[in-house]
């Protein structure tokens, strides 16, 4: 049953087309307002198992969306695969490939022979699922800032309750990283009898107080734009593209390292040997990256709802609302076994962080594996690490594999 | 004579008073270009000796200015002071106590019992000496952005004529921090017979690609303000102060380290126990900090000087300006004793940019020594560790203390 250990030919799930559900009722947040309406943008791979014993719930991190894995149907849809030299690997015929595609297919680490995966768009995105770009039913305009303010944990009851539609009650497995990995542990906190297991990449229990700065600087970065109007941009033919250019030069700085910024483009000029005295062109290599960098994700994403999930990945503190303060009383319930990867070179999500996860899970007993790859990408290569990051995964999800 | 090795009682150089000097002609800068008419502000401390062998010339960062000890004679004068907790250490009577009054004044590191310390304003400064924000003879306005592109070398340029003008051949020393040592060290290749001594602090002789990027992105983020006006602003009643707000915070952030926010602030929340669900207010002590330090610098500090100064610093880079790409060939002609500091937690002038400066002076076989502290405040701490950098430049600046 199992390949791990052997040579497996990883594949492609093929061309996939994103789909939208509606949850009946309202969902009740934690702010204490009541979502009306939530639509949820989704994709599957693979084959639900006769017993719905075998989905993995795919959850993306601030800048994904549904599409994970294949090719998209739409020729003309913007991908979001992100991190270092992502462009440089984007799909044929100009079908944007998902956002994890190394990691979601048969053969690969989330293996579409053997599992059902399922992607959502998070709820307050912009790619399908209900966000501050969606019509707010009580005034038929955009919610804009009238959204309400999300936690991780209003995220992941509106996965649970899209999955009860799909008529999935266990998932095999959670898996994220990033905010992806925050999503994952907040499922095996709240519903601790239905996920068995957790894997989370890159990912902590709570932004650590600089990577809070940085998401408030580039939160700023948005607000401050004379375009963003308080939020109420939609509609008026301005929208605050200069800053969320900033906001994600900020970011985009933040998932590498220093050491992949001076490997890739160290001081090199744009042109000639000699600096060109000028404020406005970019000088470095760096610089002209930076731009181009803004450029496609300004085109791609929504201002507010980049605010609201910044807002919530900052907010995500497992010791604080389950632990009075305690980690691992906060982590007392987990049943899921878990899988920690990080990232030697990940400064915004340091292995320190998983560290801690895996202490508090070992000293109560709990069943938790953590890897520390050594790689240079910093954050972004919970994105580009894939073959490194492939057999750990299908290691841990092979039960089988347990006892060779 | 020296008082090295003794315990000294150190006290304050009192109220000074920034001063003007206009040098005679124009400066011919390495864009190519001629500024007709620069004034220097400039502040001196101590007595200068009738050999005038006791000259220091202490060079300003990014932010600072003349005002580098005692106390402001201008009560109302905002100060310079910068780094973490400088805000509580400030003046008494709302008079601003100098940039780094902490290392300068009687029995500091940089004695005025025994030296003369003197102190200008860059060349592109807002706090004095001829800048963006200066008024172009040739038009009656403000340069604007038609204030042509500076390099650290035509700064240092500016304060050889400075110093010309003053009758000050020689320096016993030539010190700063950040871009103020890039000037010690612009000084001791274009000057060789001039400086006896470099004290390099917290610097580095070409800043990484990532420190280019961060100065990349507080550009665009004041030139991406609308209010910017393409560097028109002067007269108009609106200045890019939201844009300069976020590059001053990220500034901010990439002065310090990890842990010292960790340290200061963790999560700690404003308001009590929970999050209270906004977008635009602060929620994290952290975020409030930003707020303020944005803020305080906005008031004070003029957008288009930031864009030069920091285009400048991006520039320096020794090795091309001089070596062929090769530190070592630049620092050939070098001739003065070296002291380089660095501190274990500055990521943006990291010690390692020292180290390979102390390198290649010593593979050169010229006096070098090198120091690096373990201080937990990033970049800052050029301003902040005073008690442990005072005793390192008092040796090293007193030559009697050599044979000792």
């Amino acid at each position: 049953m199992t390949k791990s250990g052997a040579v497996v030919s990883a594949g492609s799930v093929g061309i996939t087309e994103t789909r939208y559900l509606d949850l009946p009722g309202s969902l009740r947040l934690d702010c204490g307002r009541d979502l009306p309406e939530v639509r949820v943008a989704y994709e599957t791979y693979g084959t639900l198992s006769a017993a719905r014993d075998n989905v993995i719930l795919v959850c993306h991190a601030l800048s994904g969306d549904a599409h994970a894995a294949g090719l998209a149907a739409t020729a003309s849809a913007p991908g979001t695969r992100d991190g270092f030299a992502a462009e440089d690997r984007d799909g044929p015929a100009g079908r944007a490939l998902g956002w994890w595609d190394g990691m979601i297919g048969p053969g690969k680490a989330f293996d579409t022979d053997r599992y059902f995966v399922v992607s959502t768009n998070l709820l307050g995105g912009c790619r399908g699922t209900t966000g501050p770009s969606s019509m707010n039913p009580a005034t038929g305009r955009p919610y804009g800032p009238d959204f309400p303010v999300l936690t991780v944990a209003d995220m992941v009851r509106t996965e649970r309750r899209f999955l009860d539609e799909l008529g999935i009650e266990r998932l095999a497995a959670v898996a994220g990283g990033s905010l992806g990995g925050m999503q994952a542990f907040e499922w095996a906190v709240l519903y601790p009898d239905q996920v068995d297991t957790v894997v989370a990449i890159a990912s902590t229990h709570a932004l650590h107080p600089q990577g809070v700065a940085w998401n408030a600087i580039a939160r700023e970065a948005i607000m401050r734009d004379p375009a963003w109007q308080g939020g109420r941009y939609y509609g008026t033919g301005r929208a605050p593209a200069a800053g969320m250019g900033v906001a994600r030069m900020v970011g985009h700085i933040t998932y590498l390292s220093a050491p992949a910024l001076e490997d890739k483009f160290g001081r090199r000029l744009q042109e000639g040997d000699d600096v060109h005295y000028t404020l406005e062109h970019a000088e470095f290599e760096v610089e002209s990256y930076l731009r181009h960098q803004a450029e496609s994700f300004v085109g791609r994403f929504d201002a507010n709802t980049y605010l609201y999930l910044s807002r919530a990945l900052t907010y995500f503190d497992l010791a604080r609302q389950y632990g009075d303060g305690s980690l691992q009383r906060a982590l007392e319930g987990v049943a899921a076994r878990t899988l920690l990867i990080a990232f030697s070179s990940d400064w915004l999500y340091p292995p320190s962080a998983s560290h801690e996860i895996a202490q508090a899970l070992g000293a109560l007993g709990k069943e938790v594996e953590y890897h520390v790859i050594d790689a240079p990408y910093g954050h972004d290569c919970f994105l580009l690490e894939e073959e490194r990051q492939t057999p750990i995964i299908r290691r841990f999800l092979d039960r089988d594999g347990e006892g060779q």
